[in-house]
């Protein structure tokens, strides 16, 4: 099953996939809340009303038409790993680490498929990374096991962990290089947890400036998957429906690269996971 | 005028205090949303509603004998500094910071005043940390000048910024030692800007460990200060209603002594802030 959320008089909705056309889940069925993380959070079987929805007459319309939104407008959480994939970290000339290292996004870093992503005015040193998003669909546990972790995942997305990399470094906290108003490409759709391997491992993970190939690995290369890095998240906090976990970047960013490659104005950053679908974002320079 | 956030049939709810007692709003005038982030983001005049509410009839409820919630429940963003006051840096060993470190909190690690701060059951290294907390009034413009900035505050408030150090320095990314569960303190009050000095500066700053004095500063001590802060994020993100900037500790947490403090089952922490209030967190361990 596949979920999008598209943009309606000026807010976002939850809408199902059905082939190259989408349906308005709420209104499909107006008890379901329009918003993902509220019919999470509602506890909302969404994979029973979507198919109920598949096979009505509910109204179509082409996904070709409409503009999306980040696939969770606002996640209560965006948790981001970095560097954890070791052929990634190896190229930032760092050790493959035995803890994961953890940074939040805040919803407004956040665009949707077909968004712009913005080189900010204060940089030019703006990077692309290519990753695997999960999308928690039950509280999860506190101290859940790897093997339990799973169940708790309603599906899976494509992101673009767009970064400022002389931000990320002005000081050895990540965060605010991550932070920059539209850099978090997050979407176009979300494949259920059931329609792939137990934790989307062994899904060739892509990503392409300007149709050219500039990371090229598979989720299976990840140092920690990501029931276990859910187990770990549980030891800390509490995973509520809704946040998000973004699973860090493999080898090829441009900062590694040299010379440097750094994203403009007029490029375009492709992130595309085997499976799940191909999340694209024209880049633009922020209004002077 | 102070404002603050009680708990009511499980939802919580805003409220203007008179004297000991707090007043509805939303009961007062039933156009106010019932949270605080909400009815910001609505555009309410809430020193306006407040004083409507404290001139009224409206019925009143002695603060003693509520249950309080955390101050924003649910922000947007919760942006904390580490390493702002000299004397604290220079405690952990670190040089005066030319730019914040910045690094994120998630709303489901905050807790009340009175709600118990959670000693977690993989660690005892478990710190306290008084500090100022801004809550943001209205949209910040991006590249809002130090000199425009004030502005967009509502007021301030204290929180503990309660530190899992083991955690915290696992991987040079603090953010997961910042985030456990019931860590985050916030409250009990918040003062509008109005009735204080310009961002809040020269205020005491206490905190007290089972009533003795642990912490013991100024809010002028703060390296970069209100204006300043928020001038420099406006150059990185959106600063939305109800988002929450925490401005950093002085020196005196438990990590820096010798030899180390850490807060254990019984104990409670008091973090003071002259003209703003005293939030008070017992302390427990995580159920086994």
């Amino acid at each position: 099953m596949k979920f999008t959320t598209y943009m309606r008089n000026g807010a976002p909705r939850l809408a199902v996939v059905d082939g190259d056309r989408l349906i308005d889940l709420n209104e499909a069925d107006a008890r379901i809340p329009a918003d993902l993380r509220l019919a999470l959070q509602a506890g909302v079987d969404l994979g029973a009303a979507a198919q109920a929805a598949l096979e009505s007459e509910a109204a179509r319309q082409p996904l070709a038409g409409v503009k999306l939104a980040p696939l969770v407008p606002e996640p209560g959480k965006t948790i981001c790993l970095g560097l954890n994939y070791f052929d990634h970290a190896k190229e930032g000339g760092r050790e493959k680490p035995d803890y994961p290292w953890f940074f939040f996004r805040g919803a407004s870093s956040l665009i949707a498929h077909g968004d712009a992503g913005v080189v900010p005015r204060v940089s030019s040193r703006f990077d692309y990374e290519a990753e695997l998003a999960v999308v928690i669909g039950r509280r999860v546990p506190r101290h859940v096991t790897q093997a339990d972790a799973l169940q708790y995942v309603f599906g899976y997305s494509c992101f673009n962990d767009m970064s400022v990399r002389d931000y990320q470094k002005r000081t050895p906290q990540w965060t605010i290089g991550k932070n920059f108003d539209g850099t978090g490409g997050f979407g176009p759709v979300l494949v259920t947890a059931d329609e792939l391997p137990p934790g989307a491992t062994g899904l060739r993970i892509q990503g392409r400036l300007n149709g050219q190939l500039m990371q090229d690995a598979n989720t299976t290369d990840m140092i920690f998957n990501v029931a276990e890095t859910l187990a770990l998240l549980a030891e800390v906090l509490t995973l509520e429906p809704g946040d998000v976990v973004v699973m860090g970047t493999p080898a090829g960013v441009g900062q590694a690269r040299n010379p440097p490659v750094w994203m403009k104005a007029g490029d375009s950053y492709e992130v595309e996971i085997e499976r799940i679908g191909t999340l694209v974002n024209p880049i633009v320079a922020e209004a002077a």
